[in-house]
């Protein structure tokens, strides 16, 4: 069920947010989606940005009004949430067999702009069939298999084959390459994410060669996310990326080494908690596993380095440090990972400095189907 | 915001679905219910279950149906989501400090039973002001750190002296002692679990007996989990057992060596996923970290203990095994963890055998304040 908007209005001080919330600093994000969109625009690459980190329809029309083509999400039911909230152009990066989910995204094209990845027959054939009682032709991109061992063809034989068959589909179009790898963005040094992206550029330029002296034409390859845009920018191959988490920053992401050619993002999204019980040596505080996900490690506490998160538990979390908060205090805790983290809540509240500014909604909140 | 109702209607096979899908199967959680309750009664002490399990008012019915006398919750917004579900009896089992969430508490009051822990002078400062305004007094229990290591006061003088206060005041009711400990009930071993919580009921006792010999009155001491409620309701000196767990046992829960005087629990929720992209070595299931919470560890593959899930990512799970379900094929996930999982989903689809037989709304999912 959707939880109450927040009881805060713009002009409040952040100190009248009950906590946990889930708040955004919109100096540090404004500068991130800005670094994004001039990086881009100066490699020549097309801005796809990634909804799966944000679900937020307002967030998804400010990587757009700043030049993003339009934004991916990974589920049918995060694209109708996000063409509901006015998002004209969706690109599902995932595969999706129900017969029912591709029905109704095939409705959704009468909406807004749709796009959708394949890598099995089966999938193209139940997209195929629902494609026929579409509205508009539906983009289909060919998913390819370039390291990350999730989803895609793992042959370039096979994403031909596929690629054939949308081409020469009228309810079809031919979208392009699909070419994630998820397990380059944590890498942690750029060697690293560089390796394993020359490999996804490879096996991409391998296929789309192939497709190009079949006469299929190729209108995009396109993958990337936060931790390895830079490699696929500059690749040639790719002409979009994809990046999500560089709007928030989440702990994790930051623990990468930086590439120094790379646009410099700030931390963004902070659960803002409240200490609710004090120790000597510890103080208890009301964001615990349902407040914030712990499943690329523990949240940083923002700007107290001295301070250590610890021990978590359903409703709680513990901090430990020399000069502990009391009760009552506020912190900003920097979320291990920003994607199911956002996803626990309905609502960001966007503060610029220490005055609330806007509430969003997250529209596309628990869309896992 | 809510997820749509899952287009499904009792008498459907499970087979129609949608994946990810939260379900429960009937058999299994009622058999539980009725385990806990018979366990409860024959050993003549309270259930006041814990519905931060479940968040589901439907499911705390059920469970006051069968004899608890109330329920048990972390959060002012979980109460107040209860309450608006029916619940007559909640206690907030948690310290509450914002002035604006213990006046809502109080309002409360008027409606159901309501009861709350504290901790801290400030703590009760604060819930006296709230009182003052409520519709009918609230019970404050005073609760004692029994080894948790979390909230609770730390010395039978800071116990004493709360419960003075609160019975000293005629908007408050004393309730008694809140002594649980968080940190036994995951203890591996019968001996270990029985250790931690003789360390609780000595400091509740002795707390106990101070009250006492100062005339206070003690109505309940109440505490013990899905772990170790044997231990509590053997004491003597607790009178309310707080299991929560024992509705659903998660991959988490059944990894406790089991006590042989305890009743047995079976898994009953699980989370429905399907097959989205195969490989020859690996399956790929379309419920990741937005579908179900791994801070206690992977799930459970039910029926299934040859397949092994493996490398969640935000949407997809990987499957390993010899022999691999196929494209399309579903699984039921046994969850590592079963209360942040229910607070990813906006319903839980009841099923019976192979039937969908009735669809719960979890009206307190993402109820954190």
């Amino acid at each position: 069920m959707p939880t109450p908007r927040p009881s805060v209005s713009p002009g409040d001080p952040v100190a009248a947010i009950e906590t946990p919330a889930l708040i955004v600093d919109l100096d540090a994000f404004e500068a991130n989606l800005t670094a994004m969109a001039d990086y881009a625009k100066a490699k020549g690459v097309r801005v796809r940005a990634h909804a799966k980190t944000h679900k937020c329809a307002e967030i998804a029309k400010r990587q757009m009004a700043l030049g993003a083509v339009g934004v991916c999400c990974q589920k049918v039911s995060e694209a109708i949430a996000l063409v509901a909230g006015g998002v004209t152009d969706v690109l599902v990066s995932n595969e999706v067999l129900h017969p029912a989910k591709l029905a109704r995204l095939a409705a959704l094209s009468g909406e807004a702009r749709i796009g959708i990845c394949v890598d099995s027959d089966l999938g193209l054939d139940r997209l195929l069939v629902a494609a026929a009682g579409a509205a508009a032709p539906i983009d289909a991109y060919v998913e390819l298999e370039v390291g990350g061992n999730r989803c895609g063809v793992t042959s370039t034989a096979d994403g031909l084959a596929l690629a054939r068959r949308i081409a020469a589909s009228n309810v079809l179009r031919f979208g392009g390459i699909h070419a994630y790898h998820g397990g380059a963005q944590h890498l942690r040094t750029p060697d690293a994410r560089k390796a394993a992206i020359d490999v996804a550029i490879a096996r991409s330029a391998e296929l789309a060669a192939a497709l190009v002296r079949d006469g299929i034409e190729v209108p995009v390859v396109t993958g990337g996310g936060t931790g390895t845009f830079i490699n696929e920018a500059g690749s040639g191959v790719y002409n979009e990326i994809q990046p999500g988490s560089y709007i928030f920053m989440d702990r994790d992401y930051a623990d990468n080494a930086a590439d120094p050619s790379a646009p410099r993002f700030r931390h963004s999204l902070f659960v803002l908690t409240s200490v609710m019980s004090r120790r000597a040596d510890f103080a208890v505080i009301d964001a615990g596993l349902k407040a914030h996900s712990i499943d690329s490690g523990f949240p940083a506490v923002a700007g107290r380095p001295d301070l250590a998160f610890d021990n978590p538990s359903d409703e709680h979390g513990i901090i430990r440090g020399s000069d502990l908060p009391a009760l009552g205090d506020t912190l900003r805790l920097i979320p291990g990972h920003c994607d199911p983290t956002v996803n626990l809540y309905d609502w960001i509240v966007a503060v610029r400095g220490e005055k609330v500014a806007e509430i969003w909604a997250v529209e596309a909140r628990g869309a896992v189907t």
